[in-house]
């Protein structure tokens, strides 16, 4: 039976830009699987709900549903056991626990402030409603304001990007040769700028822009042909 | 025969403070490898040299020699398989690196500037004097500037532990249930500090300060043996 997955769009359905949906999606190519996505509003509380969930993304695999994109990951991980590793062993899978951690802290928190006003943008008429409510109300001021001065913050965004470069400059991908699931958590930060906005986050000559090109092209090109910038 | 490391040490030769050292004694012992440590000193520069070598550590094994903690931790893995792993597999291999990247480029670099004058003050005199030219050339001020407002600093730098404290809400050691390498890399950081400084860095309450004890009380309490403070 075909996976199915809860994947959150934009006004135009096809447009799905969530960071946390990229890593499953990736994590889903990595192991060869295929997926049904189906496109899911901020606004469509009701529709997780009646699966127990809150949230996307949510895995739907036959009588199991899964919610989390970490809690996604594990769950393919132990139930695909021989397609290609997410993790590479168990060093790999405790790690990139810290990769998750820094993406989410640190990644994301930079992330966002520089396209929160740009992803409203994008939203259907109900979805904006909500999400400027809420994300004001985290930031406590307009979103406009938040994504004001980014050209400022650019410089020191780029430079929290610093151990990720590091690392790529002495092997292409976080899982060395090949990619691990660490590159798709990483990569959900980026694909989601993608998505949202025409913001050009990465020098053309940084390392980190190579490497996500390399993302880009992965699995015939999965995270290239969706509908976002650049 | 033993293996023979070259360990820096300050005016007291059994005060072996550097991070990088750490990084190869943890792993040594996680290794189960007993190691002969050779206090040297930052002026002692042509006793490396006559190894082909310019910075601690140094590893001796046999005809073999080995510098860089990232190279020696490498070698160990290669040359004693049959040892408890370093990595954990590929995949903790290839993250291991990231871990080293943010550990250098975050961890150190706001350790440092909270207690870099408190280093100059338990060198031995010929030590001191380099470290200071060096370091206050890097700083572009005197040592005790650089230091001077710590505790304005110390909540910005225990906010940049947040991803790491993410993960050890979530699992003993970054290695996951057991240390890894990984662990050994960033403990060599807090290590380093606890060598040099009476400067408390983390909060009593901190996950993170948790996680030290633990690594503290490792191979039979080795770090917290060490001459330092705390």
């Amino acid at each position: 039976m075909t996976l199915r997955m809860y994947d959150l769009a934009g006004a135009d359905p096809a447009r799905r830009f969530s960071p946390y949906c990229w890593r499953t999606k990736m994590a889903l190519a990595m192991k060869g699987l295929p997926v049904e996505t189906i496109a899911w509003r901020f606004t469509e509380k009701q529709v997780l709900g009646a699966l127990g969930c809150d949230k996307v993304p949510v895995l739907v695999d036959g009588d199991r549903v899964v919610t989390d994109s970490w809690a996604i990951a594990e769950y393919l991980e132990e139930t695909y056991p021989d397609r290609p590793s997410l993790f590479g062993g168990p060093g790999g899978h405790a790690l990139a626990r810290f990769i998750n951690a820094w993406t989410d802290a640190v990644l994301h928190a930079g992330l966002v402030r520089m396209v929160v006003a740009d992803i409203a943008k994008v939203l259907a008429p109900e979805d904006a409603g909500y999400f400027r409510q809420s994300r004001e109300a985290r930031f406590g001021m307009p979103l406009e304001a938040v994504q004001a001065d980014r050209e400022a913050k650019l410089e020191g965004f780029r430079q929290s990007l610093h151990p990720l470069r590091m690392v790529l400059r002495t092997q292409p991908f976080l899982g060395g040769a090949a990619p691990l699931y660490a590159d798709a958590i990483v990569f959900g930060g980026f694909q989601w700028a993608r998505c949202v906005s025409p913001f050009r986050l990465l020098a053309a000559d940084d390392q980190v822009e190579a490497w996500r090109q390399r993302m880009l092209d992965l699995h015939g090109g999965l995270a290239r042909a969706a509908i976002g910038f650049d």
